[in-house]
């Protein structure tokens, strides 16, 4: 069975992704999460994930030996070795649309998450405020984040990204959560499509599993002292 | 026919990805150069590069009023297009493990990034040495680096990463680029790899090139302060 190495689940926002796409999808898999210790050298997080992955970092997906790392290494991975799930977009030019923006999340966005760390559990809107005021490259990634889903919304018609869920919708997930959690403005439509994603199954199991949590990860926690 | 946006050859890294690909596939494609200015939300980078890409980078690839952008994702749409170029491994379980590596150099190697930013025309040996000595960041991306290139090239006997010329060698190529012109302390076979590397018919037009412009850009140019 497939294995899929994650972190914390109310930390780890490139976990979030593979492990509700598996899940939203309806593909079984096994789930090993290694808690967030540091991420020092000799940490016990290190340690155990780089048995699987030399960059050691989550998530990581095991299959039958060979293991897969990165988000988007383990979506294309997926969407080929299930390709009646439809993971991407079938038509063409919706399909490189998809990866275009998924690319874009994966190496962009910067600003949005050093300053927004996901945190699922956390009522953030006061952190968010003075985010918003004094950052505005926050508000410059935001305001792409709004643009881009307007436009595939419309083109689309919805309820998801492209029309059915599929990998874009699991790798914005986590930039729902944050927008979420740190109550940024957003227009209404897309504060609609946000509570689509939520509802979601897939996405709904994991932030039920997030809240159940009880760690305190310092290192993610830049407006909390304790939870 | 194709068209691929770049920015300029001696300066942006991302833009030679996908060229190189290209370029060493033998796939015609027309190049359509937009010169970093400044990256200010006016400059003409962004007004002429935003026409194509929402997200207001390059590299992006227009193909018949499609555009793709993202490395990566124009990896996915070429590799898809042209089957017969094998730009990724045909075997399932090599073409997992290369879209996994580009994918950590996607999202990763932030310090050799930042500290050593790609600038193929200068001799910048001491400004390397002074780097390698002060930010074990960079000793340690490198350290993955060549573990990962030592892996690979053990494992599919060479000449490059996956046996033959692909996706992960252009994805590399501005690492390759990086560690000579820093002169980076690297073991013997890794740089017999990047002398490969540049020896490719692709990579060398791009080089020829890069060394052919006369453009000084300062915010990539950590180091001088003129050419």
């Amino acid at each position: 069975m497939l294995k899929l190495y994650i972190g914390n689940k109310n930390y780890s926002s490139w976990s979030m992704r593979p492990w509700v796409l598996l899940k939203q999808a309806g593909i079984p898999f096994e789930e090993v999460m290694v808690k967030f210790d540091s991420f020092g050298a000799d940490s016990e997080f290190k340690r155990v994930i780089g048995e699987v992955n030399p960059g050691g970092r989550v998530p990581v997906l095991a299959d039958d030996g060979l293991a897969v790392w990165d988000t988007l290494a383990i979506a294309e991975y997926l969407a080929e070795k299930f390709p009646d799930k439809a993971l991407w977009p079938k038509d063409r030019k919706a399909r490189a649309r998809a990866r275009s923006v998924c690319a874009e999340m994966h190496s962009g966005f910067a600003a949005l998450r050093n300053h927004c760390p996901m945190n699922i559990e956390a009522s953030l809107a006061q952190a968010g405020a003075i985010v918003w005021r004094d950052q505005p490259a926050v508000r410059a990634d935001v305001q792409r984040i709004v643009a881009m889903w307007t436009e595939l919304l419309e083109q689309h018609k919805g309820p998801m990204l492209f029309g059915e869920f599929g990998i874009a919708d699991a790798y914005f997930a986590p930039v729902c959560m944050r927008i979420r959690n740190y109550s940024l403005p957003v227009p209404g439509h897309v504060t609609d499509y946000i509570r689509r994603v939520c509802a979601l199954p897939g996405v709904k199991a994991w932030m039920d599993d997030a809240l159940a949590e009880r760690d305190f990860v310092a290192m993610d926690e830049p407006y909390r002292t304790t939870r």
